[in-house]
């Protein structure tokens, strides 16, 4: 087997000379999806969320279909985005009590928004240094955001205070992941509809919501925050969306019984928050810390292509490589380094998956 | 607040100063914890498992408890373990197809052993150059380990290739986590009797077997293989332990309605496998990327002193902290870059979780 450092001396390193457990991406597949959804959502229309992959490098990919402003969950992504050259247009679509580090990436020359839902954040983008907010309202998802009616007041008060408020922001999670897709559309125009009345009230240009699962049914906001369709998971691949699976987790087997085999790729490989991963062909029993255990299959041709065409797992030996996919991308991410980048079975680059922590 | 540098240079950083997520340990708790494990397996009698903490810095607190030998479940453990002057017996405690690493580390004078299961982790073992095996046997859990009866056949394979077979190995990981103690005492000696059988056929000096859950019903291994015990979870407080719940995650409360309040700690802070993490005297509805939506208890005394004592959730507004206790330590702390350790209120410590990846 190759040493580990091969990936750096030889450009051709196969696929099966990876060291295992290793998150590796579909070159050609990630491709498709970023530019179908700049399709869908061309430059500033789309604001790709940085918090699904993690990785400056692939933001550079979605740079490079034309998207120009981003969205981060941390402020620790912020800081990589900017650092990384992408600093154009970073909202932190999220809420801080703590901006000084977000100040320190205005000062830098970044141009930084942050979502506020209440006094105490406003004073934070105040004292932190960040000149621009946006109103977080709540839509419908029990999380951060004000009610609609308190989002004009709040715009108010943040202007008086000397912020520039560039409009709302309001994400309808709770109905993103509906594998129904007239429910979907039924919820997100509900959703959005409160959305508007607040921004009708607050004002500015962006009205910021959305996400993978509504991309292609919420016609109310004029940027859709993004994320997960760049690599795709189980979860999502419920939904019918015409993106495909273009990452999964490359195990080794370590051991086989004769009712089960052993993969090296367990619970700090996978964000378990959706369930174990699926192996296409086998049925996977449970994670341990380091291990998978699954019951392989017979081999027989699949039924699901978005997800499964590349592999199918039958009868196994020890020392076969095997391929998971996650049911959840973003917390399987931050579990790893990197992300390598095949095109076949030849990995062509390797991508830090650098945004990690906070 | 302070800045981020502030626990660098100012050697009195306060809980309340720290960036959130942030993970902290009480550093009495874990003394604590740490003691009552060294009476009862003083020395070799326990060989810590760092997969539960990944950190190099716990493992010589267990070391200063006089434990010389360790237990991994990675090569990166095992290298980062040598690296920091504690390879004196190290076994991974799990199969490899690629022993490469490991052989580095056995030529920079560290002991390593590691875990065969069939004739191709013997040969790996071999063209490694690890030269001292234990045969690990498969004791109920379905995982990896030979079937008991094969197991002298399998020593006796690798002492006629030159390994020197140490003895064996069997985790009885199916009963650990019963909470019944009855259930767990009888599983526990079923497994044993199992691993004594194999090792009636292997010989050597080393059985190897047992975690947390069953270090005092295990009398049969000559050495315990445990690791949550140092900083427990809310899963291993269920079995009525004497070990004392010992660190937690630090959150800002980010955001307040009527009815629920957000803290900035999520899917990206916390292992999900065994559930939500609890925060005492609230009621966790889910989390988020980064988020957990709580619903904020009256303030009353919670029942659950080993687990509770600390702290409660009454009623909170934006900017409080608050204390979560995560569901299951090993794929908690695999998220995390650094461990505050606090003496009350004070951060006295930080311990990296350098033994993170693969």
């Amino acid at each position: 087997m190759a040493p580990i450092e091969a990936h750096v001396k030889e450009p051709l390193l196969k696929l099966e000379d990876l060291p295992t457990p290793a998150i590796v991406a579909d070159a050609a597949r990630v491709e498709a999806n970023l530019a179908l959804m700049a399709r869908a959502h061309p430059g500033s229309a789309l604001r790709p969320h940085v918090k699904a992959h993690k990785s400056t490098a692939l933001a550079k990919r979605q740079a490079a279909h034309g998207h120009r402003t981003f969205c981060a969950a941390t402020v620790r992504e912020v800081e990589g985005m900017a650092a990384a050259g992408l600093g154009e247009d970073l909202l932190l679509a999220n809420e801080t009590l703590d901006a000084t580090r977000l100040g320190e990436v205005v000062r830098s020359g970044a141009r930084v928004t942050v979502a506020v839902d209440s006094i105490e954040t406003i004073e934070a983008a105040l004292s932190g240094g960040v000149p621009e907010v946006l109103i977080d309202v709540n839509v419908g998802l029990p999380r951060c955001g004000c009610a609609p009616e308190q989002a004009g007041a709040l715009g108010e008060e943040a202007r008086r205070r000397g912020l520039r408020v560039r409009g709302v922001m309001g994400y309808e999670g709770h109905i993103v992941g509906l594998p129904e897709r007239d429910r979907r559309e039924a919820g997100c125009e509900a959703s959005m509809q409160m959305l508007l009345a607040a921004h009708a009230d607050v004002g500015g240009d962006i009205i910021s919501a959305g996400g993978t699962g509504s991309y292609d049914c919420n016609s109310w906001a004029t940027e859709i925050q993004a994320g997960s369709y760049a690599l795709m998971d189980t979860a999502y691949a419920q939904l019918g969306l015409p993106f495909v699976q273009a990452f999964f987790v490359l195990s080794t087997v370590l051991s086989v019984s004769s009712d089960y085999a052993i993969g090296d790729a367990g619970l700090k490989c996978f964000g378990m928050d959706h369930g174990n991963p699926a192996l296409p062909g086998a049925r996977v029993l449970f994670c341990s810390d380091e291990h998978v255990t699954f019951v392989p299959g017979r081999g027989e041709k699949d039924r699901s292509p978005s997800l499964l065409d590349w592999e199918l797992v039958g009868p196994v030996r020890v020392g076969d490589r095997i391929r998971l996919v996650p049911a959840h991308v973003d917390p399987t991410l931050a579990y790893h380094e990197r992300l390598y980048v095949a095109d076949g079975d030849e990995i062509i680059d390797e991508w830090e998956i650098d945004l990690r922590g906070w």
